[in-house]
């Protein structure tokens, strides 16, 4: 009764805003979504068409305006989206709109607020998104991904390098640089654009909008679509992240450049590796004809070469529709390497890499001098299993003489820069020892943040290139050239200290 | 008559090179205007349908060659794209062709020669476009761009900074790097590309052509689109620089690649932020279904996400027709801030920048210690009202909150490279005192390389992707990192130099 | 007989794997190419559709497969893509299918083996795709690129270069960094992956298939579809580097992200340079509606602005079907200059560059003072010829003007980075007579890895840029700005060196 009285004023509103609102047609544009609509969305529409036109817009065009929940439920299974086997009965005969995804669990969503009658969150999770994508979060929380906040900010190792990137500096009085001390906004505006924030809320505000006050909860961390992100409902990532809102399109989640918004570099070179490869003059070349939207792609048919989703993600059959490889959203399922850091080794065993411990109480999977810490790493079996998944997609269209061989040459590339990395490390500890730099801050000295990038550019450039075929990235860009650069450069800084150096301070 | 007897000559010429021209069908070629040609445009293709087949076939693509000006006169306010409300009767009914561009005011062209009959000018200028698009033309005329070459050129600043970029240098009898002195050629070839040259007519010359022996202009500083090209009828800039000649497709100027010839980086990496954005994925992805050549974008529909052009220039609409942001010409006029420089602050009160002066006599909009020069800079209501005007377009698609926020974050950004920035330049003057450098020109020994580089390359960087949600330019491209290391560079270097420094010449 | 017997064995196999291969419809896929297939093709494809799918399905798209040899003879000229006027009677009326391709000379090539009754190959070589397209093959034999393995690795200057690029260091016992020697797989997997790699069979290995164990030769050097690659044949070239298997679409050929394989940067920036002119504006927006595979281009028709293959290598006709230049597969006969390498040169003589001997016997077209060699240059007529090409590709859609003055700006940025590298090099020069550097291994040291950029990054970016309007890389992306910059640094390095040498060890 309460809520009739409401959705009533609202409508009062409405007409009082005639004049801003010169023509609005509610009909026309619900008319373009061929599921019904659930009342409740009905009435999001008949004010976001006027404040967020872009967004209803968009929404009219995706899968979920076009199909109800009971629709989707009884696709084949190679044609199906959707993994839940049961849905709410509320939600089976309505399309997936506004108010189903964004007035779900609204006890549970810190951010739930009380507006136009209804209690709305603003922020929506994977958790909202499970009701009807189960298998698709399930295999999501279990990757590295889903803990992508923590494993960096809960690992002092690269938090200190996160900070040491993002800190602002200052001069003291003695004309030396100092860092200041760090705060979210610091991180939140960088690094976490990707790994995700932490979304807060923060209180209420009110806002004038062209319905008259309403009231906001203030977001702390937002706006972020980082893949970690953590919601105000407790639950990690963000579906956005990749389907990006609000039409949910397949196509722009399977984007090589969608995933390019956080792997393009110089630290994660893996989208600017990929678009010098072989296959991506076919996928820029040819993907315009492509099938971007169906469930799974014919190897061949539907797509003539590989995009970062294809070979991570996405489920591949052949013509006579026998499944090559089945679709994950746990990309480590078919990763065995892990190939980003100061050495690159197996894959790590589980998503939540700040967990681990070498014998320094350091939180890497390997000691400094390179040795792997087998412990943290996964099995013969698991590194077989994910080998072969990975191959599985390789070998639709390449023979196995081609595709071992690409593998021993990437083995190599891990070889040769594990063992340049050692020799970097060995040039920085003696920097260390001699007192060319400090150590309690291994990042920031001129010959630390060469160190840095040795690595973090450099090396991961090269087993980037190695690992899809960019071989300009083991080369020319950022590869082998600038690798062996930064070493004789590191050698040489190393040789002028040593030589202005007063005899007597030599240890 | 007389001019009856060149056309006549024209035919003759043309029937001797028979054997040249193989096989000429002029009715085809014409055939596809659908919009009838005034009789001095036929005249220019019968020719260069032989010379230049490419220019004709593209022109014959156009809007320009499809319609006539009377009929453009007769569309809708919304979908109409010419402004004049009135039109000389001659241009009425017939294709916007070859002579409609290339004859206009004779007398005003420098460059304006006998060709055939006509009189002809190569380059045609915003005083010619403005017959028919005069508030595009008054618009521009009121922006930056059109005084981009004075802007640099007059800027004593920002002009001894393109000669250090241009120069050559030489070696001195005792082995010192000198500079040589610059000349037109080392600005036209490169910073005035971009900027626009400054075109001039040096005399006739007389040139072999497949009709004979003719005569044309000698022009200096050209091929140039250049925005604030100096045009020979004394006009500023180039509509061609975005309505690429001759299919003057809306498609390419609306293109992101399109802004991102000038706008790509290091410098100004609007293009790249803007390409490793979540806006940009969808562009990429989804845009080959977009409508790009409707004058009135529909939010959401015509598009999924915003371009270059979307924020900045369009005329958006909702689907019930409502306008949500005009067309403009002018960018300013949707841009609170400038990002670009030393220090970034409020956006500059005029479209001459170069005509600021500081307290220390220098053309910018800042002391060098970033306090703003508030005499320079727009006021609290033009700040306002252009912040409206940019938020209107984000407010399409985006929550109140959203919005707020990302506005947030851009200030924090702004206020962090400040901060850098004045430390970068207490570094540098620091330098300057001790004799590391020389002061006289501020951009050429490797600190004030550094020191160049830190604000040029990498706080723009940050201000761009936090302005356009590239975060990777906040961080690791050209980003952060690279300020904290050009930053602990500039010390370095001077740790060095003071360590080597004979104490007595210590001040 | 015994290939009757062969062939019966596979068809026993495929039938006991009747699990393995659930659904399996050959009818269904063969029936997509129109033209018929030999027998042996079919037999291939009956295991191939299971064991690579992707291959089949792409093939079953290409021209390959949809037109007999015999019918492609039959096409007009201007729109005919097979070069042979006779060929073997067995392939007239079949596709092009695997066993075309796969089975062909099969004496010649060292990879043959016995495979399921055939002697099958796996590298396709020039030398097959030659039966129908010998004018090609020809065209490309003449190339540089042809000869890209022998010009990289048989001249001691590259080699060397290219050697101090993929060697590892390690540190020796003094302390000091020192090279290891390098083998085939440090070249294999970089440099030559664009040069073409030296295949090599070494022998047969038994590998477990879906079909049970069988055996395939062990390749080295393989994958690789380097441009030069040495083939099991002896013959040189790899025809898929452009023309990508197995659907060998013109439109991948063509595109500008093929070329940008190879081409990209920092050392061959021709594809970024070009990314950033305006004809890559007009590509990147208007290229959708382009017509990519026709044989023969009308100009301002089937394309509006002029990708990599357009200037160097497509037949271009106007719209009456005249041809403007014709097509070539030897990108050397439209290319006046040689623009890559320390001083830029009209372009070499012979497509064998590493046999040239300059004064000093170094394999280079210029002596170190930058005076070109002469008689290693082609001559006037062949510089006015190539010159010629090229601007016919220009002039249809471009004045004479332009044309005229656009090249003169290339010979500026020519002399003036030719200026430039004089000056680098007589740095260097004096960096090894004081001791600095040693000139054994010129690319090693930091002033010689400062001079290599000087000119393999920033010289040729200039060069580059300038040939390609792309002014981005003329001025602050790796342009003049990066190559001042690196000449201060030299100075300074030197400089600083000489200031803390010791005075009696002065010459």
């Amino acid at each position: 009764m309460k809520r009739a009285l409401l959705l009533l004023s609202v409508f009062a509103l409405t007409s009082c805003k005639q004049n801003l609102i010169q023509k609005v047609n509610i009909e026309n544009s619900t008319a373009e979504a061929t599921a019904p609509l659930s009342n409740a969305t009905k009435r999001c529409i008949s004010c976001h068409k006027i404040v967020t036109p872009g967004i209803v817009a968009q929404w009219q065009n995706s899968r979920h305006a076009k199909i109800t929940v009971a629709q989707a439920l009884k696709k084949p299974a190679l044609e199906r989206l959707i993994s839940a086997r049961k849905v709410p009965k509320k939600f089976l005969n309505v399309a997936v709109g506004c108010a189903e995804c964004h007035t779900q669990h609204p006890h549970e969503h810190a951010d739930t607020f009380k507006h136009n009658g209804f209690m709305v969150h603003v922020v929506v999770t994977p958790k909202d998104c499970a009701t009807c994508h189960p298998a698709e979060v399930a295999q999501y929380e279990n990757s590295t991904k889903a803990h992508a906040y923590a494993n960096l900010m809960k690992n002092p190792v690269y938090h200190l390098l996160a900070q040491t990137v993002v800190q602002k500096l200052k001069l003291s009085d003695k004309g030396k640089l100092t860092a200041q001390p760090t705060n979210d906004e610091d991180f939140n505006t960088s690094c976490l654009k990707c790994h995700g924030s932490v979304v807060k809320v923060e209180g209420m505000r009110e806002v004038k909008t062209k319905f008259g006050l309403m009231k906001f909860p203030i977001l702390k961390g937002f706006p972020n679509h980082g893949v970690g992100r953590v919601n105000p409902d407790g639950s990690l990532g963000s579906c956005s992240a990749c389907h990006t809102r609000h039409d949910f399109s397949m196509k722009v989640a399977r984007n090589p450049q969608t995933c390019g918004e956080c792997h393009k570099g110089p630290d994660v070179p893996a989208y600017k590796v990929y678009m010098v490869s072989k296959h991506a003059a076919v996928y820029k070349a040819a993907s315009s004809s492509w099938n971007w939207d169906k469930p799974s792609l014919v190897v061949g048919k539907d797509f003539t070469a590989p995009t970062c989703a294809t070979c991570h993600m996405s489920q591949l059959v052949d013509s006579s529709g026998n499944v090559i490889v089945r679709r994950t959203h746990n990309v480590m399922t078919r990763l065995p390497y892990r190939l980003f850091g100061i050495y690159a080794t197996r894959h790590i065993r589980f998503a939540e890499t700040f967990k681990i411990k070498n014998s320094q109480g350091l939180p890497l999977p390997y000691e400094l001098s390179g040795k792997p810490l087998t412990s943290a790493l996964i099995d013969n079996k698991t590194f077989e299993k994910r080998m072969s998944n990975m191959k599985k997609v390789c070998l639709s269209c390449h023979a196995q003489t081609l595709v071992n061989n690409h593998f021993k040459e990437l083995k190599y590339a891990i070889n040769y820069t594990n063992e340049q990395e050692k020799l970097a490390t060995e040039l920085l500890v003696k920097a260390w020892e001699e007192g060319l730099a400090s150590k309690q801050n291994p990042f920031d000295e001129p010959i630390e943040r060469d160190w840095v990038e040795s690595w973090l550019f450099y090396s991961n450039s090269i087993r980037y290139g190695a690992a899809m075929a960019g071989q300009d990235y083991v080369t020319f860009a950022n590869g082998k050239w600038q690798l062996g650069k930064v070493l004789e450069s590191m050698e040489s800084q190393l040789k002028s200290f040593l030589k202005t150096k007063p005899k007597k301070a030599k240890k």
